[in-house]
Protein backbone atom coordinates (compact mmCIF):
# COMPACT_ATOMS: atom_id res chain seq x y z
CA UNK A 1 0.00 0.00 0.00
CA UNK A 2 1.33 3.59 -0.51
CA UNK A 3 1.94 5.67 2.59
CA UNK A 4 -0.40 8.69 3.37
CA UNK A 5 2.76 10.79 4.76
CA UNK A 6 3.18 14.17 3.73
CA UNK A 7 6.13 16.98 5.33
CA UNK A 8 5.67 20.84 5.72
CA UNK A 9 9.08 22.48 5.57
CA UNK A 10 8.15 26.04 8.04
CA UNK A 11 9.44 28.78 7.38
CA UNK A 12 7.33 30.47 9.56
CA UNK A 13 7.26 30.80 12.99
CA UNK A 14 10.50 29.51 13.10
CA UNK A 15 13.53 30.45 15.92
CA UNK A 16 17.06 31.94 15.42
CA UNK A 17 19.75 31.65 17.29
CA UNK A 18 18.89 33.49 19.92
CA UNK A 19 15.38 31.75 20.18
CA UNK A 20 13.35 34.47 18.72
CA UNK A 21 10.52 34.14 16.45
CA UNK A 22 11.56 34.92 13.40
CA UNK A 23 10.56 34.00 9.68
CA UNK A 24 12.93 32.69 6.75
CA UNK A 25 13.04 32.76 3.59
CA UNK A 26 12.78 29.88 1.23
CA UNK A 27 15.53 28.64 -0.31
CA UNK A 28 16.30 27.31 -3.93
CA UNK A 29 18.03 24.31 -2.65
CA UNK A 30 15.62 23.51 0.35
CA UNK A 31 12.41 23.19 -2.57
CA UNK A 32 14.94 20.80 -5.01
CA UNK A 33 16.50 18.95 -2.17
CA UNK A 34 13.68 17.82 -0.05
CA UNK A 35 11.15 17.06 -2.86
CA UNK A 36 13.66 14.58 -4.55
CA UNK A 37 14.00 13.00 -1.31
CA UNK A 38 9.98 13.26 -0.93
CA UNK A 39 9.88 11.88 -4.41
CA UNK A 40 12.07 8.51 -3.88
CA UNK A 41 10.68 8.18 -0.08
CA UNK A 42 6.95 8.14 -1.57
CA UNK A 43 6.14 11.52 0.08
CA UNK A 44 2.56 12.34 -1.07
CA UNK A 45 2.80 15.82 -0.40
CA UNK A 46 5.84 18.39 0.31
CA UNK A 47 4.18 21.23 1.88
CA UNK A 48 5.92 24.57 1.83
CA UNK A 49 4.27 26.95 4.00
CA UNK A 50 5.66 30.44 4.42
CA UNK A 51 3.35 33.57 4.96
CA UNK A 52 5.02 36.21 2.95
CA UNK A 53 3.29 36.48 -0.62
CA UNK A 54 6.32 37.58 -1.98
CA UNK A 55 8.00 34.11 -1.07
CA UNK A 56 4.74 32.15 -1.95
CA UNK A 57 5.36 33.43 -5.47
CA UNK A 58 9.27 32.97 -5.66
CA UNK A 59 8.58 29.13 -4.74
CA UNK A 60 5.41 29.04 -6.95
CA UNK A 61 7.96 30.47 -9.81
CA UNK A 62 10.59 27.71 -9.24
CA UNK A 63 7.91 24.74 -9.00
CA UNK A 64 6.55 25.52 -12.27
CA UNK A 65 9.99 26.95 -14.40
CA UNK A 66 10.39 22.20 -13.14
CA UNK A 67 7.28 21.18 -13.33
CA UNK A 68 5.41 23.27 -16.68
CA UNK A 69 8.57 25.39 -17.89
CA UNK A 70 11.70 24.52 -19.68
CA UNK A 71 13.42 22.57 -16.69
CA UNK A 72 11.06 19.66 -16.84
CA UNK A 73 11.53 18.88 -20.50
CA UNK A 74 15.15 19.02 -20.38
CA UNK A 75 15.39 17.51 -16.62
CA UNK A 76 11.88 14.81 -16.34
CA UNK A 77 13.02 13.50 -13.22
CA UNK A 78 13.35 17.43 -11.54
CA UNK A 79 9.61 17.81 -12.68
CA UNK A 80 8.16 14.37 -10.70
CA UNK A 81 10.08 15.65 -8.05
CA UNK A 82 9.06 19.12 -7.99
CA UNK A 83 4.78 17.95 -8.44
CA UNK A 84 4.80 17.36 -5.26
CA UNK A 85 5.06 20.71 -4.31
CA UNK A 86 2.17 22.28 -2.80
CA UNK A 87 2.42 26.20 -0.98
CA UNK A 88 0.30 27.44 1.88
CA UNK A 89 0.12 30.44 4.38
CA UNK A 90 0.60 28.75 7.40
CA UNK A 91 -0.04 24.75 9.34
CA UNK A 92 -3.09 25.26 9.93
CA UNK A 93 -4.20 25.99 6.00
CA UNK A 94 -2.21 22.65 5.54
CA UNK A 95 -4.11 20.82 8.42
CA UNK A 96 -7.22 21.70 6.93
CA UNK A 97 -6.57 20.70 3.32
CA UNK A 98 -5.30 17.31 4.93
CA UNK A 99 -8.11 16.46 7.01
CA UNK A 100 -10.66 17.50 4.11
CA UNK A 101 -8.62 15.03 1.85
CA UNK A 102 -8.06 12.03 4.20
CA UNK A 103 -11.80 12.60 6.55
CA UNK A 104 -9.62 12.67 9.09
CA UNK A 105 -6.83 14.73 10.74
CA UNK A 106 -3.21 13.64 10.66
CA UNK A 107 -1.13 12.46 13.42
CA UNK A 108 1.36 15.63 13.63
CA UNK A 109 4.98 15.03 14.48
CA UNK A 110 7.34 17.58 15.43
CA UNK A 111 11.32 17.11 14.34
CA UNK A 112 14.32 18.74 16.17
CA UNK A 113 18.11 18.74 16.96
CA UNK A 114 16.73 18.94 20.65
CA UNK A 115 14.73 15.82 22.76
CA UNK A 116 11.09 17.29 23.17
CA UNK A 117 8.28 15.63 25.48
CA UNK A 118 5.52 13.70 23.97
CA UNK A 119 8.10 11.60 21.85
CA UNK A 120 7.63 8.78 19.33
CA UNK A 121 10.19 6.24 18.12
CA UNK A 122 10.80 5.98 14.73
CA UNK A 123 9.19 2.05 14.60
CA UNK A 124 6.20 3.88 16.04
CA UNK A 125 5.61 6.20 13.49
CA UNK A 126 6.52 3.40 10.95
CA UNK A 127 3.75 1.10 12.48
CA UNK A 128 1.77 4.21 12.33
CA UNK A 129 2.24 4.59 8.64
CA UNK A 130 1.97 1.14 7.61
CA UNK A 131 -1.53 1.39 9.54
CA UNK A 132 -2.75 3.87 7.24
CA UNK A 133 -3.01 7.05 9.74
CA UNK A 134 -1.88 10.10 7.74
CA UNK A 135 0.99 11.96 8.86
CA UNK A 136 1.99 15.19 8.86
CA UNK A 137 6.15 15.67 9.58
CA UNK A 138 7.10 19.69 10.44
CA UNK A 139 10.24 20.30 9.89
CA UNK A 140 11.89 23.69 10.95
CA UNK A 141 14.10 25.94 8.57
CA UNK A 142 16.76 28.71 10.31
CA UNK A 143 16.98 27.09 14.21
CA UNK A 144 14.31 25.07 14.32
CA UNK A 145 10.34 25.02 15.05
CA UNK A 146 9.15 27.53 17.04
CA UNK A 147 7.34 26.48 20.31
CA UNK A 148 4.12 27.21 19.56
CA UNK A 149 4.47 24.72 16.69
CA UNK A 150 6.07 22.12 18.77
CA UNK A 151 3.25 22.32 21.26
CA UNK A 152 0.94 22.05 18.23
CA UNK A 153 2.16 18.74 17.39
CA UNK A 154 1.06 15.39 18.97
CA UNK A 155 4.07 13.78 18.98
CA UNK A 156 7.82 14.46 18.17
CA UNK A 157 10.60 12.10 16.87
CA UNK A 158 13.84 11.57 18.51
CA UNK A 159 17.23 14.28 17.42
CA UNK A 160 19.39 12.23 14.86
CA UNK A 161 22.35 11.60 16.34
CA UNK A 162 25.41 10.42 15.15
CA UNK A 163 27.39 7.60 16.49
CA UNK A 164 28.68 7.17 20.30
CA UNK A 165 32.42 8.32 19.09
CA UNK A 166 31.43 11.43 17.41
CA UNK A 167 30.07 13.09 20.85
CA UNK A 168 27.13 15.42 20.74
CA UNK A 169 27.62 17.40 17.46
CA UNK A 170 23.85 17.46 15.80
CA UNK A 171 24.08 20.48 13.98
CA UNK A 172 22.31 19.00 10.41
CA UNK A 173 21.12 20.94 7.57
CA UNK A 174 17.31 20.87 7.59
CA UNK A 175 17.72 19.22 4.05
CA UNK A 176 20.24 16.06 5.42
CA UNK A 177 17.60 16.11 8.74
CA UNK A 178 14.84 15.41 5.85
CA UNK A 179 16.82 12.85 4.08
CA UNK A 180 17.54 10.95 7.04
CA UNK A 181 14.03 10.82 8.72
CA UNK A 182 12.65 9.91 5.53
CA UNK A 183 14.85 7.15 4.98
CA UNK A 184 14.53 6.18 8.76
CA UNK A 185 10.50 5.99 8.62
CA UNK A 186 10.06 4.69 4.84
CA UNK A 187 13.84 3.33 3.25
CA UNK A 188 14.07 0.01 1.73
CA UNK A 189 17.33 -1.25 2.77
CA UNK A 190 18.62 -4.38 0.51
CA UNK A 191 21.43 -7.07 2.07
CA UNK B 1 36.31 3.85 19.54
CA UNK B 2 36.16 6.33 16.70
CA UNK B 3 35.93 5.12 13.36
CA UNK B 4 38.28 5.67 10.62
CA UNK B 5 35.44 6.74 8.33
CA UNK B 6 36.48 9.45 5.37
CA UNK B 7 34.32 10.54 2.88
CA UNK B 8 35.71 12.21 -0.75
CA UNK B 9 33.39 14.55 -2.92
CA UNK B 10 34.64 13.88 -6.56
CA UNK B 11 34.31 17.26 -8.85
CA UNK B 12 36.44 14.78 -11.67
CA UNK B 13 35.71 12.52 -13.11
CA UNK B 14 32.34 12.40 -13.09
CA UNK B 15 29.71 12.12 -15.38
CA UNK B 16 26.88 14.05 -16.83
CA UNK B 17 23.81 13.59 -18.11
CA UNK B 18 24.82 11.58 -21.50
CA UNK B 19 27.21 9.38 -19.65
CA UNK B 20 30.16 11.97 -20.76
CA UNK B 21 33.01 12.51 -18.38
CA UNK B 22 33.46 15.90 -16.80
CA UNK B 23 34.59 17.90 -14.43
CA UNK B 24 31.55 19.56 -12.37
CA UNK B 25 32.15 23.06 -10.12
CA UNK B 26 32.21 22.65 -6.48
CA UNK B 27 29.02 24.07 -5.02
CA UNK B 28 29.13 26.48 -1.43
CA UNK B 29 26.04 23.78 -0.19
CA UNK B 30 27.76 20.88 -1.14
CA UNK B 31 30.64 21.86 1.26
CA UNK B 32 28.77 23.06 3.88
CA UNK B 33 25.98 20.06 4.24
CA UNK B 34 27.91 17.19 3.93
CA UNK B 35 30.78 18.66 6.28
CA UNK B 36 27.78 19.41 8.65
CA UNK B 37 26.56 15.78 7.84
CA UNK B 38 30.45 14.18 8.61
CA UNK B 39 30.82 15.83 11.67
CA UNK B 40 27.71 14.45 12.96
CA UNK B 41 27.93 11.17 11.84
CA UNK B 42 31.90 11.31 13.16
CA UNK B 43 33.69 11.40 10.01
CA UNK B 44 37.23 11.96 10.29
CA UNK B 45 38.53 13.74 6.82
CA UNK B 46 35.88 15.04 4.56
CA UNK B 47 38.00 15.25 0.91
CA UNK B 48 36.75 17.85 -1.21
CA UNK B 49 38.45 16.94 -5.06
CA UNK B 50 38.72 18.78 -7.60
CA UNK B 51 41.86 19.16 -10.20
CA UNK B 52 40.81 22.71 -10.67
CA UNK B 53 42.81 25.05 -9.05
CA UNK B 54 40.03 28.25 -8.71
CA UNK B 55 38.08 25.57 -7.58
CA UNK B 56 40.23 24.66 -5.20
CA UNK B 57 41.07 28.21 -4.11
CA UNK B 58 37.46 28.75 -3.95
CA UNK B 59 36.63 25.73 -1.07
CA UNK B 60 39.50 26.81 0.61
CA UNK B 61 38.34 30.03 0.94
CA UNK B 62 34.67 29.15 1.82
CA UNK B 63 36.56 26.61 4.87
CA UNK B 64 38.63 29.70 5.57
CA UNK B 65 36.15 31.97 6.33
CA UNK B 66 34.12 29.80 8.58
CA UNK B 67 37.11 28.11 10.42
CA UNK B 68 39.30 30.94 10.59
CA UNK B 69 37.80 34.02 9.53
CA UNK B 70 34.24 35.86 10.48
CA UNK B 71 32.12 33.02 10.04
CA UNK B 72 33.18 30.99 12.55
CA UNK B 73 33.15 33.42 15.45
CA UNK B 74 29.66 34.04 14.87
CA UNK B 75 28.77 30.41 14.22
CA UNK B 76 31.34 27.73 16.53
CA UNK B 77 29.24 25.08 15.48
CA UNK B 78 29.73 26.09 11.33
CA UNK B 79 33.48 26.18 12.39
CA UNK B 80 33.80 22.64 13.91
CA UNK B 81 32.14 20.91 11.03
CA UNK B 82 33.83 22.78 8.37
CA UNK B 83 37.15 22.19 10.29
CA UNK B 84 37.23 17.99 8.59
CA UNK B 85 37.39 19.57 5.69
CA UNK B 86 40.35 18.91 3.09
CA UNK B 87 41.29 19.94 -0.14
CA UNK B 88 43.01 17.44 -3.12
CA UNK B 89 43.85 17.28 -6.50
CA UNK B 90 42.89 13.75 -6.91
CA UNK B 91 41.56 10.23 -5.82
CA UNK B 92 44.79 8.91 -5.78
CA UNK B 93 46.16 11.98 -3.88
CA UNK B 94 43.85 11.24 -1.34
CA UNK B 95 44.74 7.62 -1.32
CA UNK B 96 48.40 8.47 -0.40
CA UNK B 97 47.80 11.01 2.50
CA UNK B 98 45.23 8.06 3.98
CA UNK B 99 47.85 5.30 3.53
CA UNK B 100 50.53 7.34 4.86
CA UNK B 101 48.71 8.71 7.98
CA UNK B 102 47.10 4.89 9.11
CA UNK B 103 49.89 2.66 7.28
CA UNK B 104 47.68 1.10 5.61
CA UNK B 105 45.51 1.41 2.63
CA UNK B 106 41.66 2.37 3.24
CA UNK B 107 38.95 0.56 2.20
CA UNK B 108 37.66 2.25 -1.07
CA UNK B 109 34.03 2.55 -1.63
CA UNK B 110 31.86 3.67 -4.21
CA UNK B 111 28.15 4.85 -4.32
CA UNK B 112 26.17 5.33 -6.74
CA UNK B 113 22.15 5.58 -7.38
CA UNK B 114 21.98 2.31 -10.02
CA UNK B 115 23.19 -1.50 -8.77
CA UNK B 116 27.28 -1.89 -9.13
CA UNK B 117 29.16 -5.33 -9.09
CA UNK B 118 31.32 -6.23 -6.17
CA UNK B 119 28.32 -4.89 -3.71
CA UNK B 120 28.85 -4.58 -0.24
CA UNK B 121 26.20 -4.25 2.21
CA UNK B 122 25.64 -1.39 4.61
CA UNK B 123 26.23 -4.36 7.55
CA UNK B 124 29.28 -5.61 6.28
CA UNK B 125 31.06 -2.29 6.17
CA UNK B 126 29.67 -1.31 9.14
CA UNK B 127 31.19 -4.63 10.78
CA UNK B 128 34.08 -3.01 8.96
CA UNK B 129 34.16 0.16 10.50
CA UNK B 130 34.10 -1.25 13.86
CA UNK B 131 37.21 -3.69 13.55
CA UNK B 132 38.67 -0.39 12.82
CA UNK B 133 39.63 -0.36 8.88
CA UNK B 134 40.01 2.54 7.48
CA UNK B 135 37.58 3.57 5.30
CA UNK B 136 37.21 6.52 2.32
CA UNK B 137 33.73 6.72 0.48
CA UNK B 138 33.44 8.02 -2.49
CA UNK B 139 30.74 10.54 -3.43
CA UNK B 140 30.19 11.63 -7.17
CA UNK B 141 28.76 15.03 -8.02
CA UNK B 142 26.91 15.86 -11.27
CA UNK B 143 25.48 12.33 -12.45
CA UNK B 144 27.60 10.09 -10.37
CA UNK B 145 31.04 8.82 -10.23
CA UNK B 146 32.81 7.95 -13.61
CA UNK B 147 33.52 4.65 -14.41
CA UNK B 148 37.55 4.79 -13.88
CA UNK B 149 36.38 5.85 -10.38
CA UNK B 150 33.95 2.80 -9.92
CA UNK B 151 36.56 0.58 -11.14
CA UNK B 152 39.57 1.77 -8.28
CA UNK B 153 36.64 1.33 -5.64
CA UNK B 154 37.59 -1.90 -3.73
CA UNK B 155 33.65 -2.18 -3.36
CA UNK B 156 29.90 -0.59 -3.63
CA UNK B 157 27.85 0.22 -1.79
CA UNK B 158 23.88 -0.30 -3.16
CA UNK B 159 21.51 2.28 -4.31
CA UNK B 160 19.54 3.78 -1.55
CA UNK B 161 15.64 3.12 -2.49
CA UNK B 162 12.79 4.15 -1.15
CA UNK B 163 9.40 2.30 0.06
CA UNK B 164 8.36 -0.62 -2.23
CA UNK B 165 5.49 2.33 -2.75
CA UNK B 166 6.73 4.93 -4.07
CA UNK B 167 8.45 3.05 -7.31
CA UNK B 168 12.04 3.24 -8.30
CA UNK B 169 12.66 7.19 -8.45
CA UNK B 170 15.83 7.75 -6.69
CA UNK B 171 16.94 10.96 -7.46
CA UNK B 172 18.41 12.11 -4.66
CA UNK B 173 20.93 15.50 -4.06
CA UNK B 174 24.78 13.98 -3.51
CA UNK B 175 23.71 16.33 -0.27
CA UNK B 176 20.84 13.76 0.88
CA UNK B 177 22.78 10.29 -0.43
CA UNK B 178 25.58 10.97 1.54
CA UNK B 179 23.49 12.17 4.66
CA UNK B 180 21.75 8.74 4.62
CA UNK B 181 24.80 6.95 3.68
CA UNK B 182 26.64 8.04 7.12
CA UNK B 183 22.99 7.59 9.28
CA UNK B 184 22.43 4.53 7.90
CA UNK B 185 27.15 3.68 8.50
CA UNK B 186 26.93 5.34 12.07
CA UNK B 187 23.73 6.68 13.17
CA UNK B 188 22.76 5.92 16.63
CA UNK B 189 19.02 5.30 16.83
CA UNK B 190 17.22 5.64 20.02
CA UNK B 191 14.08 4.27 20.97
Amino acid sequence: MSFRLDIALIHYPVVNKKQEIVGSAVTNLDIHDIARAGRTFGVRTYWVVTPYEQQQELTASIADHWTKGYGGTVNPDRADALSIIQIRTSIEQVLADMSEQDRQPPLVVATSASRLCKKMSYAALQNELQQGQPILLLLGTAWGLAPQVIELADVALPPIMGSMGAGTYNHLSVRSAASICLDRLCGHRED
